[in-house]
């Protein structure tokens, strides 16, 4: 099934189910009034939703139609938002492209940063730039939504830990990374609110694409309305999202609703474009000696959205503006 | 004003107010039924939450005993939960212990980590221990607690957004952090749940005491039993409060609820003893040339707390034993 998060004037929003073909949508009255409500009580919640979810396909239920911009992200505010970075040619591009060696555990041992979880930017929500100096980057990435998790889940028990998947922007201050790096702390300043698609999907609705914790179909990109790239989010994702649980569920437990990213979606294969400007921006000095394409202006827009192989929009669309807030 | 959250088989329990002396709780019924549920609507709460007090001072209300055995951490669970490292002295010991430099930035860019704020431990919780080669350390700090602050707050501004102050236990697994800060992705894995103290109060609850972002009162650490350290926690905080939300708020916003910590407490005069076994530790090691207290064992007690002048217990008393979770 697929669910989304209307605005409705309160922090968490209002939760609905959402029609497959992204059409019209129902409230999830007297089931959950927030996704993380739902989330809290998924035992009891879940199978009540995949009922209305049914009722709204088969035309039982009379739903309202979508306006992506009356949806906020599918959490608007989470207990935790952790981001791998799954895609060894993403790390090996973007070390390059500060002058930083990628770690010698790099195949072996998973990156993962606690990202800040108390404001996420709405799927349709403009991107504020308060310095065009920061070097703002998008990224476009693949996240799950986690149940309650204890600690010490192998990876062949993550699987049922995973309720959700959506995208993710994972907005970023490029030129802001390596001052926030050197101090060892992690990345804190040099990421901005981050952004999530529209609609959130149970793992079911991406049918056998959804397998062993990859999923085996590809991330498109558009920038200022033009192909950026779309690669393969499955073959070349290095460590599984299982793999990710395992790893981050090493030392502790996580609460329903915890958000758990796969890194930037890379391909070697150069055709493939890229899900960030920083990759793009590497390969450009490469091959020419010099960066040229400038990190994100004022005015610039970014698209993110996937499509199932019969070319169905499955989370809806991420399309964001960067505007003015210095 | 003092609140507290009690355990009542909920994810985010039940908020009470707490007379001055610790000896008698009343829930807050018809103002809000979590804490989170009160900074999410401080404005007006917070008076009403204020006058549930003053009748609680006055004996115009009943209240029923407490029991710290009761209470959960403040907030259970919150939105973010983002520690400084605000004392210089703690600092440059830590890294000393584990062949590190501090960076060069030390006195003018705050060290600021993004923890995982999902599932906190109760202030008598006890800790447990998978692997005691993890080198479980505690780390005596105190917290501010936010409420909605936009981005771009000065410190001249900071105040304002100060709705609570509480104590903290900062667990971390001091042998994981040197592979985990090697990845440059800040201390993941390194650091547990977290504890904080069993009441939250207001500024006005330390009068003269919170100056300028800063708490001019000794913190204590009882470790087994014996004294630890009681280091003053206001002159020698190099960052102040004002200057870590300044610091934090550069780039984006923050929820209603977040947690900021000022790092572990630590004087310059050994006299006053640590407020983490790391500390001590490198101190043996300097005079002696060897690492004398091991880390945390299984059995391992300690206690946190803040008294003001007189002698009363301001934040209640953490009070955590080391359990087997091999």
């Amino acid at each position: 099934m697929k669910l989304g998060t209307l605005k409705d004037g309160t922090r968490d929003g209002r939760l609905v189910v959402v029609k497959r073909d992204n059409s019209v949508y129902a409230t999830a009255d007297g089931i959950a009034k927030s996704m993380q409500e739902a989330l809290d009580n998924w035992d009891e919640a879940e199978p009540k939703l995949q009922e209305l979810f049914e009722k709204l396909e088969a035309g039982e239920v009379d739903g309202e139609p979508v306006d992506v911009n009356d949806f906020h992200s599918p959490l608007p505010r989470a207990y935790e938002w952790i981001d791998g970075s799954a895609y060894i040619n993403h790390i090996v591009l973007v070390r390059k492209a500060r002058d930083a060696e990628p770690p010698e555990t790099l195949e072996t041992d998973p990156l993962v940063y606690q990202g800040g979880s108390g404001h996420f930017l709405a799927p349709t929500e403009d991107i504020p730039l308060p310095n065009p100096e920061w070097g703002l980057d998008f990224e476009a990435e693949i996240a799950v939504v986690m149940g309650d998790t204890p600690r010490g889940v192998s990876k062949e028990e993550a699987g049922e830990h995973v309720k959700l998947l959506m995208l993710v922007n994972d907005n970023t201050f490029r030129n802001l990374i390596p001052g926030e790096l050197a101090k060892s702390f992690g990345f804190f300043q040099s990421k901005p609110a981050t952004t999530f698609s529209p609609f959130a999907v149970t793992p079911d609705e991406l049918g056998d694409k959804w397998d062993g914790g990859r999923v085996n179909l590809p991330l498109e990109t558009d920038y200022n309305g033009e192909f950026f790239g779309d690669p393969e989010a499955g073959p070349e994702m290095h460590f599984s999202f299982f793999d990710l649980i395992q790893h981050v569920t090493k030392t502790r437990s996580f609460t329903a609703g915890t958000i758990l990213g796969s890194g930037t979606v890379s391909n070697e294969d150069q055709s493939k474009g890229s899900s960030c400007l920083s990759e793009k921006r590497m390969l450009e000095k490469i091959e020419t000696g010099e960066f040229k394409t400038p990190y994100m202006q004022v005015g610039d827009t970014v698209k993110i959205e996937m499509k199932d192989e019969e070319g169905n929009n499955i989370f809806g669309t991420i399309q964001q503006k960067v505007v003015d807030a210095s």
